[in-house]
């Protein structure tokens, strides 16, 4: 059951006169907002020590493209500044003692859920992935290896799962580098198709923080950069996660 | 396993030179191309009699509103020209006999694939949605209900998953329509969260079809239109199926 609060969801950032306007986005103490430090929201958010379990981690269903991609990024966040984010099977593992702001809540009898890109657990089944982040850069990187369940045209990832893996690279990257929370708007210019099975490698940059906004931009492309997959942009509102009150 | 043949993916329509040179498509034959009535289209892709699973049918999880409006839209069918749409657990299925163009086509040791948004299989977990068709007017409605692993924010459904179930209505509309096959760009505005197990109806309209590709416009609502979620577009390349030899 969903409870009548539910349903009372914002209209994010007032949309129609956000470009002009952005001083009639919710009430917003601008003085105080997105004074967290990159360094803080990347501290709380890649809990060091938890039982939570890693989805971004190698599996035996990884391409061998995936795994050594993988291990050089990993070998760049000992001398290059990279961090590897965490992946737990919900965001409300992510953002723990913190809740949506402006009463955006949701209460349901279902205890069971999962972030959208985590949602089939059979390893190499659906989404497997990885970001990482680089804070002083303001950029990301998403090894994606879509799975036979991510299917669209026979043998190949469907559209919708790029864009939301995109989407979801956007949505971390946006957040560990200025408090960004919704996606205002995704752009995607599809070029070629990703054989289900096969490495897609995220390149996320942050182009411009301005009038409460991200301004994000992504191209995927084959790991020898000689296939585009696609691109896209992104534009992220910018929100402060309130407290938890402890009950 | 994947072939070789597997990786030799067409760039999608030279997309970079595709607005002003249309002509530079893979070679197709333009007299005989698009000929498929949306008639022949449809009752191709609509098995009427199959064993086929069809998961575009009521279950326990659908909302009464849901429901409802399943119900209305059935009652359509038989006086103003709708098409429910059948909905296979795999894109394969839909287009028996067919196969992708230019050596498209991908082999693998998996017998097991699923079209992205059937990827979850326990009622309501995840895609609960139905298509109708109206193929004199080219549009369609598609009934969604994102479930708890189709999350985001807490409580709501990713933007990713709207993507999807937007990319999927306009490409199942696009084929119908006048086989449009792949996706050449899809860009969002979103405007408010959708709570997940509630019902949001996607309003998709083919706008034109010029030079080799289809125009898409969406809009997904709440049913009593009060609350838009977001708007898109939607840009399909036409290219024909081919018949498969049998073996």
């Amino acid at each position: 059951m969903i409870r009548r609060g539910f349903q009372a969801v914002i209209r994010l950032g007032h949309h129609r006169v956000l470009p002009g306007a952005p001083h009639i986005l919710p009430r917003l103490n601008r003085t105080s907002a997105f004074g967290s430090s990159t360094d803080s929201l990347v501290s709380r958010f890649c809990l060091e020590k938890t039982d939570l379990k890693d989805y971004a981690l190698p599996n035996a269903s990884w391409c061998p493209d995936m795994l050594n991609l993988y291990q050089e990024f990993l070998e760049k966040t000992k001398t290059d500044g990279w961090i590897k984010l965490p992946s737990f099977k919900s965001n409300r593992d992510h953002i723990q003692g913190l809740k949506l702001p402006f009463g955006l809540a949701a209460t349901s009898d279902k205890s069971d859920w999962r972030i959208f890109t985590r949602c089939l657990q059979v390893e190499g089944q659906g989404y497997e992935y990885v970001i990482f982040f680089h804070p002083s850069k303001k950029k990301s990187i998403c090894l994606f290896q879509p799975g036979p369940y991510l299917e669209g045209a026979p043998g190949f990832a469907h559209g919708g799962s790029l864009a939301a893996m995109m989407d979801e690279t956007f949505s971390k990257t946006a957040y560990l580098a200025g408090e960004g929370l919704f996606t205002l708007s995704l752009n995607i210019r599809f070029k070629n198709l990703i054989p289900v099975g096969s490495l897609a490698v995220l390149n996320v940059d942050v182009e411009k923080i301005e009038d409460q906004k991200l301004y994000m931009s992504c191209i995927a492309q084959s790991r020898d950069q000689q296939r585009v997959y696609a691109k896209s942009s992104g534009v992220f509102l910018q929100l402060q996660l309130e407290e938890e009150l402890s009950q």
